[in-house]
């Protein structure tokens, strides 16, 4: 049996809570043999070195990148072009780039954009393994076990490149998927941006009233199950609303088109209509729990 | 110490979750006699039965609530009405009358219709304790141990009959708080009625999809707290929505609006609006949930 890891060093560009967990990950996995990283505030890569995230701070992107067989740029999506174009140039014939963002389009347009004809070197990808806590403290070695992690495969991409992606979320325990950049953005828009953007209005609507205690007062279960992830990072999602701009519109005209049909058979005291509406919603979400288990 | 249970006869109109669970809490604490039930079909009542949630099924409603001290109505808003017109010409004149509806000025008006000069003796009462699951199997008698009733007692009910219905609560473990019925609907459209309402519209809008498979099989965890309310009761919730119409369509149309300035932000690429509007709402998702530990 061979016990070399599959990957020499690797190189990670943002040690939160995506990128931390992916380096313990393989570290857990015996596939790494060294991990660097860079970040955007010393004392969150002076945390990743104390916790074993990762072995050294980056030097210089250029440099760090050349002799790398493995690169995972980690950072919220706004910031992933500037770090695109700065590695680049520098990129290893070997080397392989991953990254963890949550839409898929504008980050295969960025590399489009940046990677010129070493394109085929980059696999996009997004690991479906949120959490309300962030940041490098937050980072766990089986943050992605049984995950699901989505891959979207660009037409340059070699085969062997996109299986040494995939090998690298798969030591990590992630169940691999794959669509196209477009198919992954309209489904995440309708699944998780959609939802992320009505769980912000509702609680922003109460938040705004000069009574607001009062309607918080009574708020329940069902609210705090609806309104979780209103306490989201608002930064993040600001960007994420952003880049899937296209796909969210979309989904939120046709939510709002779902809405006015239910305000006109609630205006009309169309019992019949909503509870039809109600049921099949409840059908579709015992199935899709049921399923889920 | 006097042992004695404050209540003799209890009457209950629905031995489901919330009607089990306050025969069930009333008879942990010792102070009920014997429970007689009333439900719409003999396979709940037998269930009740052999449960341990009521002594025995009912006869005849108006003959059952002539010598009892104490009757909940624990139905479906939609049936209350009916209930409260068979039962209104027999009440004994120790009787005090309570429910569990989740709306409460229709509740009041069907009771002002029905209970005449004994309109005193109903209390108007909504306990803060959904659940998923329903039917008498759910039913426990902690359900209500910290949870909030409101009452919203009317103008005719004396001070005596309000303690007595805000004592049967107590014993449940509740916390009792009073409103206004046009209080509690106002409130509730807000915090209750419409995340339903929007739960339920969301999981309709995939389910409806030719290719529903696919959104599903990524929806993860955001989705899962968000569309939890969405496995609620059909049945009831068109009724909730009915019965408490006017202030659901206030805050329709507000939510209807404030997504029209979201959208709006979003197709001018406004990511000042939007983050804004995220961070309000995080910062006060994190209070309200700070505040409830």
């Amino acid at each position: 049996m061979n016990n070399a890891p599959e990957f020499g060093k690797v190189v990670i560009f943002g040690v939160g809570l995506i990128g931390g967990s992916f380096a313990l990950g393989l570290k857990a996995a015996g596939q790494v043999e060294e991990v660097v990283g860079f970040g955007r505030s010393l004392s969150s890569l002076t945390q990743a070195l104390d916790l074993g995230i990762i072995d050294r701070v980056g030097a210089n992107p250029g440099q760090e990148v050349s002799d790398a067989d493995l690169v995972l740029i980690a950072t919220p999506v706004g910031q992933m072009p500037e770090i695109m174009a700065r590695i680049a140039p520098y990129l290893g014939p070997q080397t392989v780039v991953t990254d963890g963002g949550s839409t898929k389009a504008d980050v295969a347009a960025a590399a489009r954009a940046s990677f010129g004809d070493r394109l085929g070197q980059f696999v996009p990808a997004h690991p479906i393994a949120g959490a309300e806590n962030s940041g490098a403290a937050a980072a766990r070695a089986d943050l992605y076990v049984g995950k699901k992690v989505v891959l979207t495969p660009l037409p340059e991409n070699s085969v062997l490149n996109v299986a040494r992606v995939r090998s690298a979320w798969e030591w990590c325990g992630a169940l691999i998927h794959e669509l196209t950049p477009a198919e992954h953005d309209r489904v995440f828009a309708a699944v998780s941006h959609l939802p992320h953007l009505l769980s912000f209005a509702l609680v922003h609507d109460l938040a705004v009233r000069d009574d607001s205690e009062l309607y918080f007062s009574f708020a329940a279960s069902g609210f705090r199950d609806f309104t979780r992830i209103a306490a989201s990072h608002p930064e993040m999602w600001r960007d994420v609303c952003l880049a899937n701009r296209v796909a969210l519109l979309e989904e939120l005209d046709r939510y709002r088109a779902q809405l006015d049909a239910l305000r006109d058979a609630l205006q009309r005291g169309d019992g019949a209509q909503l509870e039809a509406t109600f049921d099949l919603a409840r059908t579709a979400r015992r199935a899709w729990a049921a399923d889920k288990q």
